[in-house]
């Protein structure tokens, strides 16, 4: 089990308050309020209907909270176990009213985290022996990349830049821009603080050369194919940390760690990996 | 190519901004501020890198409007187009710092919304020929669901229910609650305006007998087998609209049209679709 | 006693603190802040100053329980109870401060409310022993549409479409536009889901034989005189839902009822309704 | 015709956001988004359908701005006219589908609004030839405080304390809680900025004696009847400001103003005035 | 001891969030979180590291709270105290996380805002024996506003206005802009409520006489000489109340005071008072 | 003149906003409305009233703009530019009521950011010759982080972390809660990006010993004295960046610098630097 840090509450109240308001719209859950009455009270169970990785139950059982402070819950697999298809994730207690009104935004938010740390438990367990580290992008869903930042490290993968300011990361149209790679570098550095680290994208072995030359954090080698991306790492080792990105896919990321190359970057855990399935049984 | 209307920017623009704003963070775009001078002005290509029906591209271009007031835009492939490979969607002349800027965030919304419309243009032609129409469900991605209703019919599905307000849909537990369907029929018709309509899970012939006689709207048939959802549609035809829902894969879903079944619903349009690859290519 | 159920609180909650938000402005309240100390209790009653129907009353504790998390109430009169003027509806306990503070914002909700919910009930009375039901309108308060229509159904009325997004609903302007009303019902039934309803607005019975010919599921008779409103109620029994609406008032109600129509909406009802006179009295 | 300034619409742009936002709801307005052309442009005319006088045009057209940036008015009767019944207030020309989306939210605010200060107009001419003023009172529709008092000033009103901390106004209650008027005004003395003023309630002669002797700004006589009255304003005049409140009805508030009292306040005239009936006509 | 009454939290609720949001930004406190337990608890004193008097002790322990629902705080030196270095002003108990990952937004807003009221004692303690009060002006920190003038009374000063909305205060461009003080003042007064004040700046002894000659509630000398100062006040004694303004600073505030004037105002006081020096120390 | 790059406006907007709402409050500005026609258009000079560093321009211009979208501004001095007292820093020309009412809120801005620039100049100029770099802290004011850490860049300083989330920074605190600093470091290594660097406090020798065996990136003295932070400068020399921090006050900061030491941080440059003073004047 994963012993990621779980996000603070006040980190995704947002997000969970806009899936709520969502579904409730302006009239709320018309039919549980037409048929079951206010004070009754109901225990159910979040379960999985596959297998797969949990990541999101604090989350799915936020929302149950905000439609009833009263809400107990036990939670048994949390976030980070592997579980089985039929496995019950946690029993919650509360308003049935809240229990089948909250059911959506909660099964919703926690099928889709569950489906990134799924997918990046998948992709990390084939690298099993070597060194590199799976690494995500920001190739994120908009309005969750906090949540799905954390679902991949849930799921054992690390996080790259969170946004545009926390890190420079020089691409091929900043180098266009500005002229020439050295100059790109040279401008980025005067503005940089010390906290901050700055990688380089290079396509070509010669732009890795530049780039060592220049001293950079770290050189993101974009599509390069597996033998150029070979020589690459080999002449970064020791020097430089070295990330190879663009359309690694689950199944070649193998090979295309077997290189040696420090990081893999994929778009695909979070923009693409399929929601978990996942349900709400009430139980009485 | 579709005709489904457009979103007015209303109804996004908060979206957008939300996407934006993870991207900015406090310090904004620091590589791109320091690289590239503020008066330089580019043009960019939207292009697909793989074939699908495009969704999201006034979406997408609303990203650079918020960050540069002067952009123009020509557009080639609108909503709704099915394109190849490569095919440049639309090109947009702005401030260079805005598009390199908004660039993750417009290109997050149109390949996650151009995957949603793609993944039902392929359950929709799989049902060419049969009358029976392809329905999402409110199993969406949190945040995004009113973008996601609108692929869903650039794809060309039909949307149902956008949330738990606008259309009563009584569910196994709405009817273990109530003590029986007809009592939970009774207390939800006291309540409904006239504008509202009235749906019914049945999971047995039995229940649709019994939703038959009371008159509802519609009746979902959650998980029944091919054979029982055969005899279910045969009884209920002329009589209310049938929806087979609960587990429908896009490879076995004309199977479970053939039943003569008025409407399909997959929650996997909307949590499970894979992105559509989409790129930004700066020309200079 | 109406057995409407209560909207819940996530739905009124930033109705609520924008009430207060007017009311404390930058400072909060400097005369009760500066007069009662910070540790006075005080128990108050919320009554009604005339005779009337009682609805907002939870919405209005929601007011005290901002402002002071140790609020307790003691409910007598509830939503939905016709009520003598003098009549206690509620106890509170609370920090004195509470109680001052939050009274306009509490007494200005349930006083708006209650004036809806009692003209309501007045002209639901009016119609005792016809089939008609009341019903509301878009034409609402701006920003409290949704509690306004909650208003509505305590006071006996129903619904009509919550906004623009949950029916169609065709007007003149529409056809006027579409050139010609079977042109309008066939393009708005190409983007229609399953679950929403069509409503068409007609003027004169040639408009109406084209409507029932297209098989709408309701439609609205605007500003018709009695006995047209008597003939075309004539035509549409028992093939689709019938309405009269504009300028429908109170004292001419049943006589507009008493031609079989199905629905009498009145905008009156929400946009000028007169608030119910209610009080807190502090009790020491 | 009235000169009170407009509002900027910096303090009502939220207030129109949010009416919009009720109407617009996920899916924004589905019948005229299938019916009507998206580059389709009309003429319509904002117009009066009963005579009053005119508060909240530019608010309304505000409204439309915020659908299609491209809209032009010509205002013909700004706020503050009286208008006669079938009187055109402004032509606005737009996009077809801003103008029937926006029309329901744009009518509400300016027959609200209208409502409001037809009210205000109706009791500042029955005061004619006195000089008591005619004051709104805190008694306003939650969320629409600043835009109801403006509308009491273009109807020839006053405003009273936009909120709790914009002025001191001690209470029947403070003055239980603080333990005599004197101890009350002390406190409330002791905070107070010098640019704020200080009101007292006084129910009785023996009350306003005492609130003259502390040299107070202003007294509010409660629901005193009309001899006392008429005494309290002898002993008060041109020692302090006076002001009957109270349970002031149109009706009797001339005989109210006869006794000579500075100002009468009416939360009748933000609380439970009615709507000004107004129209949008497409001119095509 | 001040015995100023505190804010209600349900106006810096929102200050205070946004404090926090900047510090914890997307992915929280990623040190903390990686390295003290969840479930670790801990006391910490929160002390002044120099002599001043404390503002904003519950603000700061808001912040605590919206991280720990389960906080506990033994407030030993409430606002209002003055304080020697190393002075304990309170001991909060909560989870170590909430501790340190609020503590930079809790020490800002406290030594912020003690560091304002420490300016205002000093202040206020130089003009001892003399009648003059110390105001505070509209120059504040952006979106402290509130928070500022609260700590101005805390420090023993005097609040002018809140805003340009509670307040006329008539400055010489109006008075340009109107073609002269005499208008200027009619118009303002056409539109004032009967709680609203009217302030006058005047830069000489003829615009003195002109607007004591009007009879105003107070004049403001802007930036004027000692001397005329004296005869200024002289004039206005007993007739309007007087503010001196503009460039007062602390070292010579005593001089203008002793002209007799009723107020001085000082910008310094919240735009450039140096924060107070307060810390966290954790004891375990 | 300094060439850091401006901040987007998409990330001040919502601050500029926020102090316009603080000054407008319910009423906006009703001396201003009151006395100046709403046609009347004027020119006006943002000019310094002392010697600084400008900082802040583009946002004070942003307080006009969202008053009145037809503003022009012809800038003279832009951020970054050392300027005498007098100087004319830039003309705007708008609405006349848009220029008086914006005037506060946009020179409370430009006041603060000019003096948090001024600040750091002064310091960094103090250090001339030197390699060691100003940095500021998380000691902002709250609510303007993102301003005043660009405004430190314009003085010619560097940012440190801009939160919690973007680096890590081991505290005291968090190595006694960890149970030591070589625990403390391992358990932070486990879950940080590889953009992220993470830097350690350490208040002795042989800490500093502690931390180089690790190989942290950085090293923060925390209040040392001059001796022992010239020997510790000395053993990181070349290993790790050094950072001296801690009651770095700008009279003996090249003191410190002289240690050698990399970066000296110091709070004072954004929670006590005086604001510059700055003034409108209309010019007709």
């Amino acid at each position: 089990m994963s012993t990621v840090h779980a996000l603070h509450p006040f980190l995704y109240d947002r997000t969970v308050r806009r899936a709520l308001a969502e579904d409730l719209g302006r009239a709320g859950d018309v039919t549980t309020d037409a048929i079951v009455p206010a004070e009754a009270v109901a225990t159910a169970a979040i379960a999985a209907r596959e297998t797969g990785r949990v990541a999101g139950l604090d989350v799915a059982l936020h929302a149950f909270r905000l439609l009833d402070d009263g809400v107990t819950a036990e939670v048994r697999l949390p976030d980070g176990s592997d579980v089985p298809a039929s496995a019950v994730l946690a029993r919650v207690r509360s308003r049935a009213r809240a229990l089948l009104t909250g059911e959506r935004a909660a099964l919703n938010l926690l099928g889709h985290l569950s489906g990134v740390a799924t997918a990046t438990r998948v992709v990390v367990a084939r690298l099993e022996g070597l060194h590199t580290r799976v690494v995500c992008t920001r190739k994120t869903t908009p309005g969750l990349r906090a949540l799905e930042k954390y679902a991949v490290r849930v799921g054992g993968g690390s996080n790259h830049r969170y946004g545009l300011d926390d890190g420079i990361l020089i691409k091929d149209n900043h180098v266009a821009l500005a002229g020439g790679l050295t100059e790109a570098v040279a401008r980025a550095r005067r503005g940089v603080g010390h906290m901050m680290k700055i990688e380089v994208e290079v396509d070509t072995l010669a732009q890795l050369d530049e780039a060592l030359f220049l001293g950079v954090d770290a050189v993101l080698f974009d599509n390069m194919d597996v033998p150029t991306l070979r020589e690459a790492v080999r002449r970064a080792k020791g020097r430089v940390l070295t990330e190879a990105s663009g359309g690694v896919r689950p199944d070649h990321v193998r090979e295309v760690a077997e290189t040696g190359v420090d990081l893999v970057s994929l778009g695909w855990l979070t923009h693409s990996a399929p929601s978990l399935d996942v349900a709400l049984d009430v139980e009485g």
